[in-house]
């Protein structure tokens, strides 16, 4: 079976290594705006009888999905043997009940959306919280990469006497992976969120710990909140700048500036979503998979 | 059946002169974006055994989509007994045919993105070329309202001796029905377009003319390019400043403004898509079929 990887804008640089990898070629796409605000969508490269390895982070959904919809249809169209969906961030994870009466469940609406026209899915270290797996919401076959092995190495490389730290109780088992992994002692703090933008945590007793370099560790970096009031705690307690470590480096307008204003050390992302961040190679994890 | 109408946001003019002449009353709905660019839905009126009406011009559908379909998904989990969706304006409808080798015929596969979350569709003057009408594209049921009787008499009760003039050949038989009702002569001019953004234009023998008031009226106005470059040759001609009537103001950046420059005269829309120049009430007509 012949492969192909085609990348959505913004998703070149992650699916240039995964060819290098994996030896896969990259395609063409073309995704021109007309005057109207309506895209156009046009394939340079013949998928025909070909898996097609679409490469498309779901952060910004809003505006990525219908034109993400028309190129997975046109393969179809166009004779794709099957059509792969690459999202190593999966958006819409994090409403994933109603929250209050009339909420929409997106994340469940989202699935099915998607599931709609791709015929498998991979990403990479989804927000599962109230759903357990992603079969519990997409009906087609789905593939999950762990980032933690990527994460253990690298803290493993950078970072004398690490001690990682997880957000929240949710968190424990991730991180005594990557804790593990790395080599590492670890702790997890307690987060209460209190609205879109405000979290307060509670610290563990981290006495034991003088000396070592705190190094925070999250799945998402949002708004950078969760990490900052973290950073503030621990320069209250004398430590050192932590390190700061995301998978998903979706961060909100100005988000990123905000965390390099706060007691935030380092901060390093997975390239699951292209930023200035990204230090931390998901690629040949993924690229296993292709 | 218990009806009820909800706008999405944009659309709350036309929804309430709906309500107004339809009495059936408006919901309120919430769209609200968290920091990572996700939207959050809530319905805060019960939908339950209703017929409900959403309210949604698909004009910038790549952002507008995936909202609407998650209010759609949301008020059948609710328990609407039906969701009709009212897209004055219906996006997508250009996109007819692969122009070019590899191009996606996004006309049909919006249509089925619509088509999968609703259960019928009202709009108004859909842009029908390739496609002669909307049951070969969209599988729920459809219903096409027609601007050409509110233009009518909008131009019957405002212009003096109009002429009323159609950008191409295709647009004849509409401009005939325009003029028809309004008791006006009409011209059909015709149009080549060269790109996205430039149009030639040929006039007819326009000499039996002299003294009418040119009346220009295109159903989209995207770059307003067309309706610009007649307006010039209509002054060449020594006419007076053409009425300029569109049924959709799309208005691409910076189009209002370049036609209010050019020797366009008035410019009066119908509010198929909210704009300072709607001038031509579509409300009544669509009210009828709710």
């Amino acid at each position: 079976m012949e492969k192909i990887i085609l990348a959505l804008p913004g998703n070149e640089a992650l699916a240039e290594k995964l060819s290098t990898h994996t030896e896969i070629k990259t395609g063409r796409i073309e995704l021109r705006t007309f005057p109207d605000g309506e895209t156009l969508v046009r394939l340079h490269s013949s998928v025909e009888n070909k898996k097609v390895f679409l490469i498309c982070s779901l952060v910004q959904a809003d505006t990525r999905s219908l034109p993400l919809y028309f190129l997975g249809r046109l393969c179809k169209d166009l004779g794709a043997w099957e059509v792969v969906l690459v999202a190593p961030y999966l958006g819409y994870m994090r409403q994933d009940m109603a929250f209050q009466t009339g909420e929409a469940v997106t994340t469940s609406y989202f699935a099915e959306f998607i599931s709609g026209f791709v015929d498998r899915l991979i990403t990479v270290d989804p927000h599962l919280h109230r759903f357990k797996q992603l079969s519990d919401i997409y009906s087609v076959p789905s593939r999950v990469v762990r980032s933690a092995p990527a994460i253990a190495s690298w803290i493993k490389i950078h970072i004398p006497k690490p001690l990682v730290l997880g957000p929240d109780s949710e968190s424990r088992q991730w991180v005594s992976e990557v804790a593990s992994d790395a080599g590492a002692s670890y702790e997890v703090l307690q987060k209460i969120r209190q609205g879109d933008r405000q979290v307060e945590i509670g610290l563990p007793d981290l006495n034991a710990y003088r000396g070592h370099t705190p190094v925070l560790v999250d799945d998402i970096i949002s708004t950078g909140t969760t990490l900052s009031t973290a950073a503030g705690l621990l320069e209250v307690l004398g430590f050192e700048k932590p390190v700061c470590i995301g998978v998903h480096a979706v961060f909100s307008e100005g988000a990123y500036a905000s965390l390099k204003k706060s007691y935030a050390g380092q901060i390093a992302t997975v390239n699951t979503i292209a930023h200035e961040s990204n230090r931390i190679d998901i690629a040949p994890l993924i690229a296993t998979h292709l």
